[in-house]
């Protein structure tokens, strides 16, 4: 294998991972989640990408697109063995067109250099999923990542305007370009983004930018109970604010990260949402205050750190905190519908307890995604039983409310199957026969995203 | 055929059309948009459509749905036979929360209808298609309809949080429910958005709404050349104003409409942009600051209309004005990527010279979505026959500057088989499993949106 893949792409971007190369997990740090891959390739190119999509297909061999190694899901992890595809060489600029609003960038160009680049031209690409650093657009896209600010600014997806793809059997195919609407064909880019390389392997994103808001404010906003914090959000929907972002994060987390806060959490506070408001200087300032005076019955403090910035990179390391408390951690992404949330946490934190786990909830409150999380001891088989038991009583509760299994992190391995609990049967078969559409070999991403 | 469909329905809502039926045209009046239905059925529900779908792949009988009949390409007409399935009898809303930002309404609703119980409520639902008194929100769905409103709020699918829909062989499916964020599965909801009935029959609509901006104001400018238009729309976005509306009217155009127009168009003007921008009252006096000040230089008149509604009813007026003149015209839907337009638009003047035909354009310039015209005599076969030679050359024209060949009209019956100059080859074999997937006996509106 590995010496056709030198020939291809020359013998230094040709790996055979060790067991424990960081090629072969991802950072949700679950069991399970180990691949074998049998080669790590590097590919320089979209031409390369499709080139090794091609060879695969060839030889039967899967093939598992990898970007970042952000992921939380095992999405990008070779769990049945073949070839990981590293996207970290495609790093190329291709486009950046400030006066149209555009950017087109390889699948490897970090999420956080995207950002700087349509900053430093007056212009914001808004998705900002965590660990931006790492994270590559590639796999953003492939995942369709979230974060805080998709409350007014949409997910990922909602920015490509178009992809660069490599499709079975092995060749490069674009989905969309610049025009800015289109209804030629039926939307096969959105069935790209979020497809976690189980239909194709994104090798370039042409992303649509804004210009950039004048202004940002962020508030901490402490409350003393959950029912009030969520009580409290519904508010501020109520209200007809709109906030660039909605966040949250529950009394067991707020213990654990207080220590990192740029200020103080009032001993009493049970609950606090982190919120920010953009705009033009006047537009922000009056969101701002709409926002205090639809929260500040309810509120303990509210505090208004100086640089949102700080806000949200503390926020940002939350995942890291709360794993470090007892070495591991079982986090899943869940979504309630908004006005379910305040029972959807009380019922966690009810089925943590049951299985004499401590438990802790954060996420992005004003979409009704949490990040509910049940704290470990990686080392104990039985904990993580316990552990996994808890999620999947986590997963019938949120089905039972209207709500979806992952809202941004995807399925990826963890969650496969899972589907089956909540969608009917024909559009389960649909997402099948989608994915047979795209990848009749079965070898895009062996094991991931099963519908059931 | 009748008589079955009659048990299912009720007698009064099974009619067999006489050949002149409305129910055997649409809103486009163009040479070959002639259905032939069977059958035109009403059902009454939800229930009832699934129903006529699953009677429909029993018997091997087309099923065309069809919403208010305002297409514009022949997607709503039987044009093999079979069942005319109007959803005009699915009226009910459902669910309207406005503290939760959202209202679930059947197919049937009018956009209009969407609109106000928006408005009642102090939130917007911003899609705004022309003919918005007569088109049904299930058939704006299933176009993906645009509007002026589309370059800041988006087409209608960014506004769908959900769809019921019934699929072959007969069954009712829920796509998308009321969480924020899903990425559970692959994107089977943005596939039925603007997928025109070939893929499943959209019964309801669930839908995200936003609060109302405070103010909007609409401004029109005139400008002496098309030259200066187009270069003035692109100075617009490069001083990063963001105007919620930006739809141009050219020379011609402006010629055929002053009359309507509530003002006066000065005589030299030859080409005029109609701008909007809103948001709170200092945020939106600033952008309209902000475009005068960008504009000024070139304009040789600036108009601030009173009531920005009036405006818009001008411009919804446009269709029906240029079809008057000489009672035909030609207009196709497509779309340049925008730094392309006045190139494009130039180029299509030249087409229509060279076809001997008078020829007009208007559309989203900020989109580059053009409607772009040629006024016939209907019933001169030879001026038919030159307008559809010079459609041919647009479509060209339109894909080698890397745009779409339809930006919001859809594809329907007149622009069936052009996806095939505008996609890779692989992607057209896409488009076509997934309709396989979704119509295995290709009997949901079949002969429309084909791709080659």
């Amino acid at each position: 294998m590995c010496s056709d893949l030198r020939r291809l792409l020359g013998s230094e971007h040709v790996h055979e991972p060790p067991h424990d190369s960081p090629y072969n997990r991802d950072a949700s740090r679950r069991r399970g989640v180990e691949g074998r891959a049998d080669a790590v390739v590097l590919p320089a190119s979209a031409e390369e990408v499709a080139a090794v999509l091609r060879w695969c297909y060839d030889n039967d061999v899967p093939i598992v697109a990898r970007g970042g190694g952000t992921g939380l899901t095992g999405g990008a992890v070779a769990t049945e063995g073949g070839v990981v595809c590293s996207l970290e060489r495609l790093r190329e600029v291709r486009a950046l067109e400030p006066a149209l609003w555009r950017l087109e960038v390889e699948a490897g160009v970090s999420t956080r250099h995207v950002q700087r680049l349509a900053r430093e031209n007056g212009l914001m690409f808004a998705p900002d999923p965590g660990a931006a650093e790492q994270s590559q657009i590639g796999g953003n896209a492939a995942t369709n990542a979230g974060g805080p600010h998709a409350l007014k600014y949409g997910v990922t997806g909602s920015w490509v305007a178009g992809l660069e793809t490599a499709l079975a059997p092995g060749e490069l195919v674009q989905l969309g370009g610049w025009a800015r609407k289109d209804v030629a064909g039926y939307d096969l880019k959105s069935l790209l983004v979020g497809s976690e390389g189980t239909l194709g392997i994104i090798t370039a994103v042409r992303l649509g930018l804004l210009p950039a808001p004048e202004t940002a404010i962020a508030l901490v906003v402490f409350l003393r109970t959950r029912a009030e914090g969520c009580e409290a959000m519904l508010d501020v929907l109520a209200a007809g604010v709109q906030p660039s972002a909605l966040d949250f994060a529950d009394g067991e987390t707020l213990q654990m990260v207080a220590g990192s806060y740029p200020g103080s959490v009032p001993p009493e506070a049970g609950f606090a949402l982190l919120a920010e408001v953009d705009g033009t200087r006047a537009e922000a300032h009056a969101q701002r205050a709409a926002l205090v005076e639809v929260l500040s019955d309810a509120a303990i403090a509210i505090e208004e750190p100086a640089e949102p910035p700080a806000l949200w990179r503390w926020r940002d390391g939350f995942n890291g905190v709360v794993t470090g408390v007892r070495g591991g951690k079982v986090s899943e992404d869940v979504v309630f519908p908004v006005e379910r949330l305040a029972e959807g946490l009380e019922r966690f934190d009810e089925i943590g307890a049951r299985h004499g786990l401590r438990s802790c909830a954060w996420g992005h409150g004003g979409e009704g995604n949490v990040h509910a999380t049940v704290l470990v001891d990686p080392a104990s088989e039985p904990e993580l039983d316990a552990a996994e038991a808890a999620a999947e009583e986590l997963f019938a509760l949120t089905v039972s409310l209207g709500g979806s299994i992952t809202g941004e992190h995807g399925v990826g391995w963890l969650k496969r199957g899972r589907l089956a609990s909540q969608w009917d049967t024909r559009a389960l078969e649909l997402h099948e026969l989608i994915k047979a559409a795209f990848d009749p070999k079965g070898l895009l991403n062996p094991g991931k995203k099963l519908a059931r």
